[in-house]
């Protein structure tokens, strides 16, 4: 069998931007660090959005739209928050031919302009929990930018919202963690461990910060989504309070959240190969495609063909299946193959004299190559059983081989070692202190993703320093 | 009969800013100019997105997303675009902590940036007709800001395209007033007047500029969409060309188009009165609030009009109605009705233990304050009826309204008093002359709206110098 993966293998940073280039997704823009995400990656994300959207409107929150630009004097209220996120602003200084008494910067992110409204909004203990979604483009300025992954500017959503009580908003960014996690899993089919970060790693000015990590097949990890315990933090410093049931008055508690185009690179990371991207069907635009071939000579070919075609139209449309047909006389057979299997479209149906002739079509996998025969009768339900076939499969594929590649290490030369050999998902005691987890990123540039949840407390060893350790956390290489 | 439109005849400023707030669609921001779109008033705007996005996909328009920022060098290539857009823009100098050595602007418009990425994604006619799509927020400085109507920062959809001839870009610009003019009239139950500019209004870089315009309750003029007809020029300043079928290589004929939430105002300004806002069903996110009516100390009533709502909650949903059950306590039912009146919700139903014994609800029209009792049996289809009732009403009442203040003024004189007496929209001739057009404007304030389409042409004086004249055209006032 040719492997399939020799090119990703050798070069997977080269590897990825072909793919992406290949598949027509996204491409650089001539503002440096930003990317023009094409039509083809646009419905990708059109269709995670959709999905979300609805998980999140099912759940009680309601979209809402807050100001691109923040006063600076805004984002200076919550220390840690303008310590985490200054050296990433774009900052406007000049507007209307004027320059401006106070600079304003380009969203980073909404905690400080969403939080002023909050303040206005919420009096009494009936607004609460208020539950906020907002779909926008965020910038952080990037030094090394990489389509999808980090842009100086990217699409997101983010969540706010303000509870009564810490418990409230704890059940709050559980509930959010569990909606990504669903996202991620069932639609994009990537596997995660979801967790708590480091507080070295946590959002700047939470609480804790949960997070879901993949592992992509260069065996790095990815942060796929992250939800934020924001305590009482900006409730105080935006005075963001209300009257309880007995009249007193209390801080709210806060969470923010959010998943972002950063999702489209986790796709392609986790599941392409050298011929191209490979989309799950749950969330490929394209589910389909259907490619006739007929030599221009034999018109009677054509037109049998297309009458078939448009039987096959109709059962794929009772099924609710996305199709395309790929009918363009100005491309060869091997031209369009070639196209659809670099945009990772799942299956491929291809129909020529021979086919007609035994009453059936020519059935492709993207994901694994495999080619077989289906009878006209059985097509529409042959095809959404294949389709859950894929994105079951594709899903199995990702989870045996994070699971293949996370490993227990126990001393701190296994760590060194695996790390630089193995690389993967290292599962180590750690003690708690940043210093550790300092001089091990130094040494081996791996950071802590987070303390899965749900793992048993065991006392142990720290991997690095030897001092007790109550829990196991995952280090990993990241992006 | 109460005159429900007195405050509003008598300041229609401020009574327009009070239903917005009144109805929480949307507020100004700390950040001047800039407003925030609050969770109703963007499930309006999301049920407009998701009416346009369909007929935009279903002729074949494609979605994408192009960068936020624009090299200031990019907008200068076109002359007359960067003349007309310079006074406007927001500035970025600084970005991650160091003064930038080539500003960026935040886009007011994305022709520049969208045409650099299409001089290199067009190559061949087979490229052709591209046609993209954009959702986004855009930035245009406000000296005078006014919610929805003129804010800083806006979200709209721009579309642009690319076609082989002249012929086929005006179909497009066409093609695409329609579709505008279809959802302002069927969804939005506004009747538009489609016309094209005169040159000193159309869009800065356009040979022509083709617009719908409706009539405001104060009888201005609001401009709701606009298609433009940008022939070449950008074609050749970014060298955006193909290789046609011969071999030969030409530019291409291109088009921009856009609407805003500047549509949420003109639903406000167009149908609303003292008690708040009015929404046309079609694209009210609440079509149908219940109300149930019941003493706290009768625990039966209670329960039977619980039942009771189970049941109206099933004809509804088999109806595909959006409805509310406001069942919160710690409201009285005068409240809840004065809240739903402000927000415009089109059918009230309200159920208290004197419906119970009847078998039926009182039903009430926002519009028209007509209350009925309707029997259970009847429920699920009489709504639906008195939904499609109300947004015909609402576009007829509108469209009477526009008719009975467009006046033919065929003198300066008649000009001058009808403008300052009755305003609404002005039919006169006019001889073409930009001259005569500004002072017209300096004199009177009013505009030039547009040449209307499907208007005969025939031979008259223009009304201010009095020379030839071929066509008539509206002036108004204008927001």
């Amino acid at each position: 069998m040719k492997d399939k993966k020799a090119f990703q293998r050798k070069n997977f940073s080269e590897w990825y931007i072909e793919v992406i280039r290949a598949a027509d997704l996204a491409e650089y823009s001539p503002v440096r660090g930003c990317m023009v995400i094409k039509p083809y990656g646009y419905a990708l994300w059109e269709n995670i959005q959709k999905i979300l959207d609805e998980k999140l409107k099912a759940t009680r929150h309601k979209n809402a739209y807050f100001p691109l630009f923040i006063p600076e004097s805004f984002l200076r209220k919550e220390k840690e928050h303008v310590k985490g996120f200054s050296p990433q602003l774009a900052v406007v200084t000049y507007g209307g031919g004027k320059k401006l008494e106070e600079n304003l910067i380009v969203r980073p992110t909404s905690e400080t302009i969403i939080y002023a409204s909050f303040s206005r909004w919420i009096k009494s203990w009936r607004d609460l929990p208020l539950l906020i979604n907002q779909w926008a483009n965020v910038v952080r300025w990037e030094l090394r930018p990489r389509l999808f992954l980090r842009t100086m500017e990217f699409l997101w959503q983010e969540g706010h919202t303000a509870h009564a009580t810490h418990r409230e908003a704890e059940e709050e960014i559980l509930r959010i963690l569990e909606i990504y996690r669903e996202l991620v899993e069932k639609y994009l089919a990537i596997p995660v461990i979801s967790g708590i970060k480091s507080d070295t790693e946590k959002f700047a000015g939470a609480l804790r910060t949960f997070t879901i990590e993949a592992m992509t097949q260069d065996k790095k990890a990815l942060q796929m989504g992250t939800s934020h315990d924001l305590g009482q933090n900006f409730a105080r410093v935006f005075n963001i309070s209300f009257q309880d049931a007995n009249g007193q008055t209390k801080y709210v508690w806060q969470t923010s959240w959010g998943v972002s185009t950063r999702l489209i690179g986790g796709i392609i990371m986790v599941h392409g190969d050298d011929n191209g991207i490979i989309l799950p069907p749950r969330i490929a635009p394209i589910q389909v495609v259907i490619i006739p071939v007929w030599s221009s000579k034999e018109k009677k070919d054509e037109r049998t063909i297309r009458e078939k075609i448009e039987k096959i139209r109709k059962k794929l449309e009772e099924n609710d299946i996305k199709f395309l047909v790929d009918d363009r006389d100005y491309f060869s057979f091997g031209e369009k193959h070639y196209e659809w299997e670099k945009k990772g479209v799942p299956i491929r149906i291809e129909i020529g004299p021979k086919e007609l002739n035994q009453r059936s079509v020519v059935l492709v996998r993207r994901d694994t190559s495999e080619k077989r025969m289906v009878s006209d009768i059985s097509l529409g339900g042959e095809i959404k059983e294949t389709l859950d076939l894929i994105q079951s499969e594709l899903y199995q594929r990702a989870l045996n081989f994070q699971k293949r590649n996370t490993h227990r290490v126990n001393s701190w030369d296994e760590f060194k070692k695996t790390i630089k050999t193995e690389k993967g998902f290292l599962k180590a005691n750690w003690c708690g202190l940043s210093e550790c987890e300092e001089v091990i990123k130094k040494e081996t540039k791996a950071t802590i993703r987070c303390f899965p949840l749900g793992e048993e407390r065991k006392k142990g060893k720290c991997v690095f320093c030897n001092r007790d350790s109550f829990q196991k956390v995952i280090f990993a290489l990241s992006y």
